[in-house]
């Protein structure tokens, strides 16, 4: 029971540091805003929080903005915003509308003044003023996806048919200057990728985006060639940047509670992408070696796991690295593995993740769970829940990957 | 070229220390004889290799022995030794005269003598006296294996028909001492699984014995079931056990020369036993997250993964794991990651394993060689020797399951 009530305390303690609230507030410390104007943008589908922190933290010095979310996750007005609810994952009329009317926030600005800018997963699609038709953008998309294009070229040719995509957004902000709050939800933070790095410098080349084209002989028109010729800004000496609440505070945030519960704290990686199950069995064979350990160890890893999908079971990502877990630490009383998704939905379930310790091989077998079969049968959840170890958090507001704990109490 | 030599001293320490010759030499060390005779008596793949240490280091003090090996595995005369060669993985006749001759080597020994036990894998089928006959042995054993019956299960059942099997060799040995130095060539080191350990207490029961034969339906002689309830020792108090050059030794010897060479070395654990592709996988999402330290680092994991078969190509457990860090590890001018199977043969191929560093992705790519393509048919092999990240040490002489190591160069 100790070793669950320490893995409650981790779980919230890393939860609570990943909701976009206590994200934004953290990085507003580190925001240095000179005598002039701020003015608020908030993009993607945690906008709403993002920017109701900003506003409740900075009141009246904020003079306006505009704040861009998915439908039905505005959750009510903000004093001197603007709201929009706009398409996603594909923009749609809204989207244009919401940054056309943002693009109007920034203009005419001094030098003195900053942009304040909140941005979250979902920004590309919800935040788009393309330079082209809407209907010839989805085309040349529909045409890389097709000819199996990578993400990489998707957003090299697509950053070139917008205004306000690779860094652009923050060129028509100039002269003002851009704060940049970045709640990450891709691995490794790639701040050009994150809802298309409006104020993030673009790496990628007009010469890049035409050997695309050849590659893949895309049907464009004069008017898109002449675009990907054109070059995206490759610095901007006016953008400050800060990341915030991403799978590293989520992996940093469970340190540190190990800490203040005596766990001696080893954060193994914080971009985990293997297969689920595999990382369970991982996890698990560190757990054995260590079990006999003089003191308390932890073991963290952030990221986002992949699940072999082979069976119609239900499950999610993080209950199977839990299951997974299952048999490598069976007998050890002082081991405990845990995995959460901080969205606090894991799969099409209703459960975050799973819980598992020395015990949980031996009550799965009394209760006639086979464990394998389960796996197998990508059934983790009915597994994990004939023992009680579904972890349920409800929904967190906050979606920057996931995160799995070992714990080894002395 | 730095983090490339720094894997060979690596691999290099590694594998001598796990040489049969190298662990017996280190077990003897620990060893006490009495002032009586010493008798040696070995058995298992790795039986004339550590018998011919024992023979070099203790000389004219053996008395007498038997040695008993696998067919073409005994390399010459040994002083004052009996040498047999027997069948493996299914006992012969052979098996059954080389325990004969172990038996009567043993017999009317003293409380001052010392039996001299090397044990290493193989054991089991190798050295056999079976208290019924070899083709109802057989019988029993193929009814376990058609209804799908566990090692632990096979073990339960077989240990009670043997006279050397399950503790009872230990037995014969009475009143001598006996002084057991184990090979491990199985992760964690079960010693009443390793050869089925002739030297170490049984801790099955009858009972369970007779619960499996119900279980199955297994059609039985009343001789077997009489056998079955006859108790195997629970306790040997003349028995001294030294396991060594196990997969741990495997893990430390690489820790020892990492220290030699700077890094701050870290074992993950000494029982790996996931998918290899996604153990390659979390390795470089390790190599990922502490790419950047401040000094260097090396991750070093021991255990026996599994290939999932899907494909046709060429590989092994190592080169999988290898080839699944090549992604993760990409652009990474620091880092390396390297696995050998420490029997030299990694699958059925020529090579031991693979070595991948931050340029192999590169130099794939340039060679044409798609990654996930090869790891999805298996065929590790070719992915490697394109970019020549094979290892190969040809045979090494001993067999304690795979080392993996992640090295960060500062």
């Amino acid at each position: 029971m100790a070793l669950y009530a320490d893995a409650q305390r981790i779980m919230r303690a890393a939860l609570d540091a990943a909701l976009p609230d206590a994200a934004v507030a953290r990085a507003l410390e580190r925001a240095r805003f000179g005598g002039g104007r701020i003015v608020l943008v908030a993009i993607g589908k945690a906008a709403w929080q993002m920017a109701s922190t900003a506003c409740a933290l900075l009141g009246e010095r904020i003079s306006h903005g505009v704040v861009i979310t998915k439908y039905g996750h505005a959750m009510g007005e903000l004093q001197h915003m603007r709201l929009f609810e706009a398409g996603h994952p594909v923009p749609d009329a809204n989207s244009l509308r919401a940054a056309d009317a943002a693009i109007d926030a920034v203009r005419g600005l001094r030098a003195e003044d900053t942009v304040l800018f909140l941005v979250s997963g979902g920004g590309s699609a919800l935040f788009e003023k393309p330079l082209i038709s809407l209907e010839e953008l989805e085309d040349v998309t529909q045409q890389l996806l097709a000819c199996g294009a990578n993400i990489v070229e998707l957003n090299t040719v697509r950053k070139r048919l917008s205004a306000v995509k690779g860094g652009r957004f923050a060129q028509l902000c100039e002269p003002a200057r851009v704060f940049s709050i970045v709640l990450s939800d891709i691995l490794g933070d790639p701040l050009d990728m994150i809802a298309s790095g409006p104020a993030f410098p673009d790496q990628s080349t007009g010469e890049q985006a035409l050997a695309i084209v050849g590659k893949y002989g895309l049907c464009i028109s004069e008017m898109v060639r002449a675009l990907l010729t054109r070059e995206t800004p490759k610095r901007l000496d006016n953008v400050v940047t800060e990341i915030t609440g991403s799978v590293s505070q989520l992996c940093n945030a469970a340190r540190e509670e190990c800490l203040r519960l005596g766990y001696a704290p080893h954060v193994l990686t914080d971009r985990l992408c293997c297969t689920a199950r595999d990382a369970g069995s991982f996890l698990a064979s560190i757990a054995r070696f260590h079990s006999g350990a003089a003191h308390s160890v932890a073991y963290i890893a952030g990221g986002e796991t992949v699940v072999e999908l082979k069976g119609n079971g239900k499950g999610g990502r993080n209950q199977e690295i839990a299951l997974g877990a299952v048999e490598g630490i069976a007998g050890l009383e002082n081991v405990a593995v845990f995995s959460i998704g901080s969205d606090g939905t894991d799969g099409p379930t209703d459960a975050a993740g799973g819980y598992v310790d020395g015990t949980t091989a031996h009550r799965m077998a009394e209760r006639g769970v086979d464990v394998q079969a389960h796996l197998r049968n990508n059934d983790a959840y009915a597994a994990l829940d004939a023992v009680g170890g579904l972890i349920k958090t409800g929904p967190t507001g906050t979606n920057v990957n996931d995160l799995s704990v070992v714990l080894i109490r002395r």
